[in-house]
């Protein structure tokens, strides 16, 4: 079957696929004549906590992250085949929130263009030679025109890769860091503002009209981030992937065995977007942490878009479990260069939560059958309680 | 770590184990003088059905169990491990409902021991010396003392095991039957009459006074069939078992693909009672099916009792995840031996269901912790809703 | 397709099933009079070992059993699921060599039978009222007819069983021991004798007329213990059961990781005879281990006895895989009831190794094709080396 | 732990990493001053077989790949998460050999740059705006400097990705086309070329002085592409990605059903070079199929380039399994442009499988212990034969 490549042409598995993303708006951050700097891929999130000790559990003992350097203030971790410094860096502050999302770029003049492409958008910029953390040189932290605390690198230091040392991983060993997941109020704002800067949109969530989430990718998997709609800005999940799908429910075995269920959030599950089997935990500090594995390679230029359609039960869920609405309106705050959190604006377009489930939502397995059974129909379904 | 075998001891796990089941009834089936039939295991469940070629689609072209014979009125499958003739018999019938639940017994003596055993019990038995269905010599079926049909037999026609047959197995391979599961509303009651049977309790669900479901095995593993507290006589579901949890899942996935993913009920998750992986299906009548894998060996006659806290969150997922109401609710009708659905009598002692979600009920994931988040409260929670 | 239960079928896989194993003898073990012990399954390997804190090593740090008791000169080691006092016991001792292959009876008077049994046979028994060694009761030890040391109880001590402890669990873990392997020159005189202890073979391999292996089981996988054509008596192997393939996978991986790789004698691989996913090991004393998963029920008293041709190449790998010599020529001594190891016979039936590789030696893969590809005949079949 | 990124530097696995592969060669090819043109990934083999139906059994009904169009002379074939019209093309020919190794690149000028990066080395290449298959358009192929049938397109048709339509995927599913293999004479000469053509070596196997194989890729994974040291130009092999490692036992386990495990030639088994599990097999040509899954990410520039001592015998395989004769010296032919196939040049640099087995080869599993046991020392070790 041939895919026309002009117009969004529906798949045998229910989605669409289309050669260009819908990310049209009416109100996008000006393209800068700067050339945006070659992104490599997602590096590592700096994440605020408020119990150091209780994360350290959690991402150590519970998960197996690799610890790096560690001290009273702050742990650096790493997945089993990370050969740079960190991938994820606990640091103890007052306020659950993130502190940088952090991308590798291709060269150390790649930390200039990134400079300089945000200077020209008009955001704080901070350039630090050496560095804001640990095992990280050169850097530029801004704050981007969604107002999320960005950093980008190219100097690193250096470690062993795990990934042939067997005898230090645990039966749910994260392997690599996979993507970040934003939640911001505009949807396709943002996601225009990420094309200018050299990302390519691979899937995304609509009704036609209204965008509620987009997935956008430099390394060629589904995603480095996605912009998920709602109150913004604001951090939905940062997500490390397993080999196997084994490895997963590991975890939620051992969460069990800890008397720690109650951080399984979400899934086990397939989902429709993406592919990828996942799993949405909470740390202490209530942040998301997604546990993702097999998603596919989008690196050929003309790498099909995928459209899922808002009302349609498997997008999020290949097997129609229902989103509980924590994962929906949950997220954590993110930090301002000076370390203060940054507002939270609302979203005003429609939320994908009321859209789907409650009075006035709808959504279908088969599109011409209404009759969805009980259990698939969400668990805030009005009427459903007992 | 020492269990005293004498007394109800707390695991380091949370739930109890003892020597004995806690099965006391007021209200017993007197014990029969006839020595019971040495019962091997569950053999096959007969399953009226209303809609033949939906449920071949269903259990043979999504589930994947062999045809071993087939005509207009009736298929008859099995697992890919089976040496005798079925597991399943699907036969076309005015209502969805369950015709026979049947064991395969040690000796051709076994099923002159049945039918005394029943006799002597005042209940309706019926002999055939060639069988009630194909593949089946003589057997005897009754109606039990808690009214579901029971068929008890030796003599069987041996097929062969596809075992070794890999170019038969698709991605979610059934390699035996596992387990029935039976509804009715007396618990202890009908454990006992299961005890005088030779069947052993391996786990139950309590408070203290009421039992809420038992679990009872001839086979040594956790179970031959369950009994679970509700309205009855209704059968719960019948399941067969994977090798892997992978399998499990590739069914989920499958549906998925074929649009048909509300045909998941609940899971696929961790049980905490049989530590087993498990996933619920409801089939095109609603009958439900559990595919299951991994739970542990019982054959010792000291097997510990394993007794859950009815209020313990993780005792029906070890993950903590909700169960959904339809999964307490629904169930299938049980045929008498003309074929005529039985009268289901309501249960009078509490509901699972009521003391654990809603308004009255409560659960933990810690003894002393009270906070469980919201996601975990269940879907029916009072003020969950939007 | 029905099974003639009267006659040897051929199977669609390749290999016979009958209902009567083909274990003829001219010279067997009279058969007592005294009524058989009632066995339940296998329950531990005593093993003597040279160094204990290299034993550990192996069998704690890298396979994960976990420890019941230790001190300087013992260690008590039980699977994960175990909820008897041990499965394993390594002891010091000047040579490496099998204490005791040790069963559980039913019943505390089945320890009286076996006494009986063995002493009707001639055999030296010894009992004790507290048992030979920790965690265990009343006990008999008996130097079997086939000059093994076999050890029969019913009374232990109960231990937690840490089925649900995943935090405790390992990639490998080993959820079971699932059965001894032993080494003895004249197979049908073994195996008739253990079927008048009660034991059924599920299956074997022999040519028509020598019978080269015989598989046998209490419990109803397909065996407690499997009898090895060779120069005896001597221990082939004990073999310990994980849930899934990837748990033996990472097994080899963490000895790759550990650069104890050759540890790893043969496999992974498929088993054709039981149909299980094996591994062999080899401890530092050079006792042989197999991790092994997957096999089939056979606990239905007519369940089907397999039977492989010794030339067809798919018996001991399913997958054709060549078995290294050492693995047909290593296995363990075995101590008397002195503790002195037993002098070995030598087998003077044909052997199995010589008939299917060397210059004598022919295997198939298709009955009728002679052309088997190099890779396929073995590493040590005349004119494939260098 | 810091890895100098100036020198060659242990790992605590037992490989090297250095920040520059050791290609160095007195016999360059010329380096072209045309630029490389933007190869983005290996995306087709065109296969020369002799009997198509042998072929399409093999490959769709055993390896289940999915049939994109089929005639009587052709079968064009892809995985389940493809997207461009196909990763395999089977044509029928008097003999077996490979016509075309085909990249795909990142735009239609690299199709110009393509010829005119050849055209300047000399080499014979032929431009079809058409195409020289189905679905395929605007191509070039060469005879390069190596004397393989290299392939380089942009435009290609789009067809329907299947990776949601678990209903068609069997239980060995083929995901993508990961790699190809090569068999040349000079593998640093092979390697600088390669470089030139703007691909970055990822891992090598060397003894210091003699490179014997070495690995390079365009997308970010281990390889598009390896060269391995023997007599060439010819094929070693072509290589697909599963999922899970499970996935390629159950290839295994088919092949055996079928009676057909002399398809299978090495391994399943963990390579050490790229980390990933492995498994060889032959097609009824003789052509080498690799099934592959779980190597690393190496997309960032400075990507630690892995060095393998050749005596280290985990080096191909991590568990330390010997590797069969057939694997070193067995590899098909490839065809030039007329369809001929290309003269076979010898090598002359030594040969792995002589420097490590045979009467002057040595392998070592830790590097300080001579006494490696028999069942590693490989199966054509001197002495080891019956």
């Amino acid at each position: 079957m041939k895919i026309d490549k002009n117009k969004r042409t529906k798949t045998s598995s229910g989605f669409y696929v289309s050669q260009h993303a819908s990310v049209n708006t009416d109100n996008p951050v000006p393209t800068p004549e700067a050339e945006a700097p070659d992104v490599l891929r997602v590096a590592y999130m700096e994440l605020q906590v408020t119990d150091l000790a209780a994360s350290r559990e959690f991402y150590v003992d519970v998960l197996g992250l690799h610890v790096t350097h560690e001290d009273d203030n702050e742990i650096y971790l790493r997945s089993s085949e990370e050969f740079i410094h960190h991938n994820l860096l606990l640091k103890k502050g007052p306020v659950a929130a993130v502190g940088a999302f952090s991308y590798r770029v291709r060269s150390p003049e790649d930390v200039d263009a990134a400079e300089a492409f945000y200077k020209e958008m008009g955001c704080r910029t901070e350039r630090r030679k050496d560095g804001f953390v640990r095992g990280i040189g050169d850097s530029v932290r801004v704050e981007d025109p969604l107002g999320f605390p960005y950093e980008f690198f190219y100097e690193v230091e250096h470690v062993e890769r795990l990934a042939w040392r067997y005898d230090l991983h645990v039966p749910g060993a994260l392997v690599r860091l996979d993507h970040f997941n934003q939640v911001t109020p505009d949807v396709p704002r943002a996601a225009r503002y990420m094309q200018d800067l050299g990302f390519r949109v691979t899937e995304e969530i609509s009704d036609g009209e209204t965008v509620f989430a987009a997935w956008m990718r430099r390394k060629p998997t589904v995603h480095d981030t996605a912009m998920t709609g709602g109150n913004g800005p604001r951090m939905h999940h940062v997500a490390f992937a397993t080999h196997e799908k084994h490895n997963i429910l590991a975890i939620c075995d051992r969460l069990g065995a800890l008397r720690r269920s109650d951080a399984i959030e979400r899934g086990p599950g397939r989902h429709g977007v993406s592919n990828a089997f996942y799993l949405y935990l909470r740390d202490p500090d209530g942040h998301r942490v997604e546990i993702y594995t097999q998603d596919y390679w989008t690196g050929d230029p003309d790498n099909p878009v995928v459209s899922w359609d808002v009302h349609d039960n498997q997008r999020r869920d290949w097997w129609g479990t229902p989103v509980v609405p924590s994962w929906y309106t949950d997220a954590s705050l993110v930090l301002d260069l000076d370390g203060n959190p940054k507002e939270v604006i609302e979203r005003t377009d429609d939320s994908e939560m009321e859209v789907t489930i409650g009075a006035d939502g709808f959504s279908y397995t088969r599109p011409d059958d209404e009759n969805m059974p009980d259990w698939k129909k969400g668990e805030f379904k009005l009427g459903n309680q007992l």
